[in-house]
C-alpha cells in the first residue's frame, strides 16, 4: 500500500516526526467503493472519517420532498466524512456515495481522535478544519447572494475537474438549480 | 477588567495552565462598539477575531442587488470575525455591526497566531472551529432542504434569545425569507 500521496498531503501542513508518521499511518484501513456503493445513509452513525486516494464521491442529503441536496464533491486529497455524526455518535442525516470506484483511506474514531490529540496530525486537523469551515461560509454566503450563472462561472474557472467528471444533473443539484436551469445556462455561454 | 467570563467559556474546553493564561489574557485588546457600529466592512482587511463579553453582532454580506443576507447573530460568548480576511489578509466580503451596545475582547493576528500554536487556546481554537464547521455546514444544508416556517420553529426552540433580541426583519434575513413571509409564519403559529 503506498502512502505518499497522503503523507504529503498532510506534509503540505504539518511535517511528521518519524515516531508520528509510523503510528498515523498505522491507523490507515483502506477501503474500495464501487461506483455508486455508499460508505453511509442517513440514519447510520458514522464510524469512519475517510480521505480520497483515488476516485470521486458526493456528499448529499434529501429534503423533505425527496430531493437530492449536494453539499460537496470529494476527489482525490479531498477528508470526507460526516464530523457531527463521527465525533457526537448521532445518526447522520447525509449520504456519501461513490460516484466513480473510490479508494478511501479510512480512520476510525478511537484511532483519529488519538491521532488528533498526541501526534502531529492535529495540527493538520486543525489547520483543514478552519479551511473547511471558511470555504463552507462561503459556499452559504454565495448560495444566497450569487445567481446560478454567477456560481457555474465560478465552478468553471476554480474546479473544472468537476465540470469533466461529474454528471449535469449532479452539478445542477451541486448548484441548488434544477437540471434544465443547468442546460439553459451552458448554452448561453457556450454561445458567446 | 473581568476576564472570568471568556476564561470560563475557553476552559468548558481546555484548560489554561498559570502561565498559558498569563500570556493569553495580555493578548486582550478590550473594544466597545455602540449599537449600529461597526468593527468592518466589505473591503476592509479584518485586522481583528474578538470574543463577544456583553451585546449582540450580525455577521452579513450584500448581494449584487444590494440586499443584505444576515449569516449569524453573536452572543455573549461567542467568537466573531472573518478568518479568512483576518488569517489570508484579504478584503472581507462581510460587515460586522453591532445591534447592542457590545463589549468584545480582540485579538490581532500577530497574537492571536502566536497563542494558537503555543498555548492550550490551539486545543480549543481546534475544538471550536469543528463545531463551527459542523454548524454551518448544518445551516447550508438546511437552508436548501427546510421551509421556513420549519426554520422559525427550531430557531423558536433552540435559540430563544434570538427571537427575543433581535428585530424582526434581521430574524428574516437570517432565515432567507421575506419580513411578510415571517410574519405570516408568526400569525399561523400564534394562531394555533
Amino acid at each position: 500500500m503506498n502512502f505518499e500521496f497522503i503523507k504529503s498531503e498532510i506534509e503540505k501542513i504539518a511535517v511528521f516526526s518519524q515516531k508520528d508518521w509510523e503510528l498515523f499511518s498505522s491507523f490507515i484501513e483502506p477501503h474500495t467503493l464501487r461506483k455508486k456503493e455508499f460508505l453511509f445513509s442517513e440514519g447510520d452513525v458514522v464510524k469512519y472519517l475517510a480521505f480520497v486516494q483515488k476516485g470521486c464521491i458526493r456528499y448529499y442529503l434529501n429534503d423533505n420532498k425527496g430531493d437530492e441536496h449536494i453539499v460537496y464533491f470529494g476527489f482525490e486529497g479531498w477528508w470526507v466524512g460526516d464530523m457531527n455524526s463521527f465525533f457526537n455518535r448521532k445518526p447522520t442525516i447525509y449520504y456519501l456515495q461513490a460516484l466513480e470506484d473510490t479508494d478511501l483511506f479510512m480512520f476510525n474514531r478511537e484511532n483519529f481522535t488519538y491521532a488528533i490529540e498526541n501526534t502531529t496530525y492535529g495540527e493538520f486537523f486543525r489547520e483543514i478544519t478552519k479551511r473547511s469551515y471558511m470555504s463552507m461560509q462561503k459556499r452559504y454566503a454565495e448560495s444566497n447572494t450569487k445567481s446560478a450563472e454567477e456560481k457555474y462561472l465560478e465552478l468553471l474557472e476554480k474546479n473544472p475537474q468537476i465540470i469533466q467528471r461529474i454528471p449535469q444533473h449532479y452539478i445542477a443539484s451541486y448548484l441548488g438549480i434544477k437540471p434544465e436551469s443547468l442546460s439553459r445556462i451552458r448554452n448561453k455561454i457556450s454561445g458567446k
